[in-house]
């Protein structure tokens, strides 16, 4: 049976991993955010190792960058595989990463076995998947998921790194403008799929013990602020049982919405990341404070229902003189299913292959979550040892990095054969 | 009997209170703080109040401002009576105010009567109460309290408002230097007592349906930073049950903390007036959160009592993995207690004047805390209605404003003719 080269695709892996590494003094993680020095780099390392497997390079007016192995048919339809070379500030080697010279290494086997597929095989790095000027800005535009607002946006955010910016448009020229940007979308009818290797970022696989995780959804999103009011008062002269502070209503609401979470909704996750206190000092009870909470699961239905007990909790919170509350909703991200018939062939291959395997919901935004809204989308997910992510001490044993690239090779191989027939 | 003239005193109660009256679009409350041109112009008004009842005036090199009735008896000691004529940002109109107009007003009322007293009597404005440049600064130089620090933190924040500072000088020729500053001190064997008129600033005495506070003790205070550490995760990933969410922790902490307290230390306060979440953001897990903490109660052993509870709470919130705690003391203040015999004096005051009274402790600082230091000291409290206080809506029945400067009046009595005997 047909396995990816395991000794390239590790010395891949590791390699790439040096681009924007941290000294220890620092983090000792990658910093390799968009249109950096260190993400241009690793660009231009991709693009060596595709032409050594003599493969083809492209790159689009939003500067995704791909790997291509076309089909002897011009007009067959493209199958992309792929993730994003970008990194957070100070984060680890896989996220992301993994995805593209996953994808590199299948369209390398390949290539080598000189494999004739009825699509064409793109392995493509999306540009600033974790958003350093606008999240999700290249698979965003391959989708046509771009605004004159998150056009603007980007670009407003481009001239807070000048140099960065123009070096990345000297290596792309004429991409990367309002106009060029919208070019960068593909047609559906163009495309065969999309499949995204990733770690899952999260505990549920290791402690399963499964090498191979199926994503059957992306987590929607949405996040409030939460405004507690009471009443200012003397810290010295008011008795405790006299006071209306927000304050203690905001914790009472911190540490109960994980809870009314765990017991209602047990499949999604909430986290409230902030609090500010109006006029925080020793000396005052605090008349005003507000939370920072988000939430994800798998439907509009759920996120709905969250929401609304989360009202109610705030509610029943203040139900007392002088208390009261106001949420504001700030953003909200719809949930993304991943396609039915992709995620079967997914956990087939992974049978078949022997590698142990669960049904899992991503709650982290991925690629993935805008490709499912023009084509048959599927995401593979590996371990990450102890969940940890966007850290220096993310990490994923061998033969998990090994396992989820050869179960993305063999899924294309299905794909394809399912295409032919 | 002899009484305040009730007409005089509520003037100048009213007028006093419209040196630095913001506009109603501005708040509505009292800005003077110590050393602006409105404090400045209310302590001058002072001086012309005093000059018309015939009474003397009297600068110290740390800008407290005294009115003073002299003893027959030169070698007398000094019987003190006041507080302070400056105010917070936007504050009311009796905190502080109310305990120099009565004081001016009883000199003025024994000066007319022509009582000679076995005391000099001295009715003191103390300079910066409320801190705005060194909280208690003027009792703390007349008790002998300042060190080099205090003095140079004093100065450093004076360099903020240097206007301010140098025509408060021009009214003191030579007066606030570190030198002069401490030549404010007076020796206690000079001093016969200090009594203080304020306001209550909570509502114990309104709920009680009391006209007059006796204060037994000014509450001592510590301020804590509880730090919480947790681990660092993504909010969309990790399951709330593998999580070491330091917010959440925190949370606990600021709802049990006044639970406990009200259970074991009835008497006592205590406040969570503010929460610092390290790199808060919707979605991450917090993995450090402050909370800034203070309590108050009358005596040293309580306080550490308080400390000693605290420390266990956090201990138990964070006895799971991943979770710590760190207590860093911030700043301390021991209690005061007021003289006993002087409280005695105070309660019979009000019981032969028919005032309904209680014996309560006083949460917020005064300059009777300092004073207490050096020499028989004791405040007499009126109602705040509401509790409210450091606010526009501070305000105190007129009959109430009346009786407390009639116990003040009638207390300076009977300490003289104990003085006497």
């Amino acid at each position: 049976m047909l396995q990816i080269r395991q000794q390239r695709f590790l010395d891949n892996l590791s390699r790439q991993s040096q681009f924007g590494r941290l000294p220890k003094s620092e983090g000792g993680g990658i910093d390799r955010r968009a249109f950096s020095t260190e993400e241009r780099a690793v660009r231009q390392y991709f693009c060596q190792q595709a032409e050594k497997a003599s493969l083809g390079i492209a790159i689009d007016a939003a500067a995704n960058l791909s790997a291509r192995y076309p089909s002897a048919d011009p007009d067959a339809r493209t199958l992309l595989l792929g993730s994003h070379l970008d990194s957070v500030p100070n984060g680890g080697s896989y996220d992301g990463a993994l995805g593209v010279w996953a994808a590199l290494e299948v369209l390398s086997t390949l290539a080598e076995s000189k494999i004739d597929l009825p699509v064409h095989l793109e392995a493509v790095a999306f540009t600033d998947e974790e958003g350093r000027l606008g999240d999700l800005f290249g698979s965003r535009a391959l989708t046509g998921g771009h605004t004159t607002e998150t056009i603007e946006a980007f670009l407003k955010q481009a001239a807070e790194f000048p140099d960065d910016f123009e070096a990345m448009r000297r290596t792309v020229p004429g991409a990367l403008t309002p106009e060029a940007i919208r070019t960068a979308r593909r047609s559906p009818q163009s495309l065969a799929g999309f499949l995204e290797l990733h770690i899952e970022q999260g505990p549920q696989l290791e402690k399963a013990g499964c090498q191979i995780g199926v994503v059957d959804s992306i987590f929607g999103r949405r996040s409030l602020q939460v405004q507690f009011f009471g009443r200012s008062d003397h810290a010295g002269t008011t008795p405790l049982h006299l006071r209306a502070d927000a304050l203690v209503a905001a914790a009472h609401f911190i540490t109960m919405a994980p809870e009314i979470l765990q017991q209602q909704f047990p499949n999604c996750v909430l986290t409230c990341g902030n609090v500010l206190v109006r006029h925080g000092a020793y000396n005052v009870v605090p008349a005003e404070t507000a939370v920072w909470v988000e939430f994800r699961a798998s439907s509009e239905d759920v996120l709905q229902q969250i929401e609304k007990a989360l009202d109610r909790l705030a509610g029943n919170i203040t139900a007392a003189p002088d208390l009261s509350f106001a949420i504001h909703p700030k953003d909200q991200l719809t949930p993304a299913a991943m396609d039915d018939s992709v995620q079967g062939q997914i956990r087939q291959v992974a049978q078949e292959l022997g590698y142990p395997a669960m049904t899992l919901s991503s709650g982290a935004l991925h690629d993935a979550k805008l490709m499912a809204s023009i084509t048959p989308t599927g995401m593979i997910f590996v371990p990450s040892k102890e969940g940890r992510s966007h850290s220096p001490a993310e990490d994923t044993e061998s033969e998990d990095l090994v396992a989820g690239a050869n179960v993305l090779l063999h899924t294309v191989l299905r794909l394809c054969s399912r295409s032919k027939a």
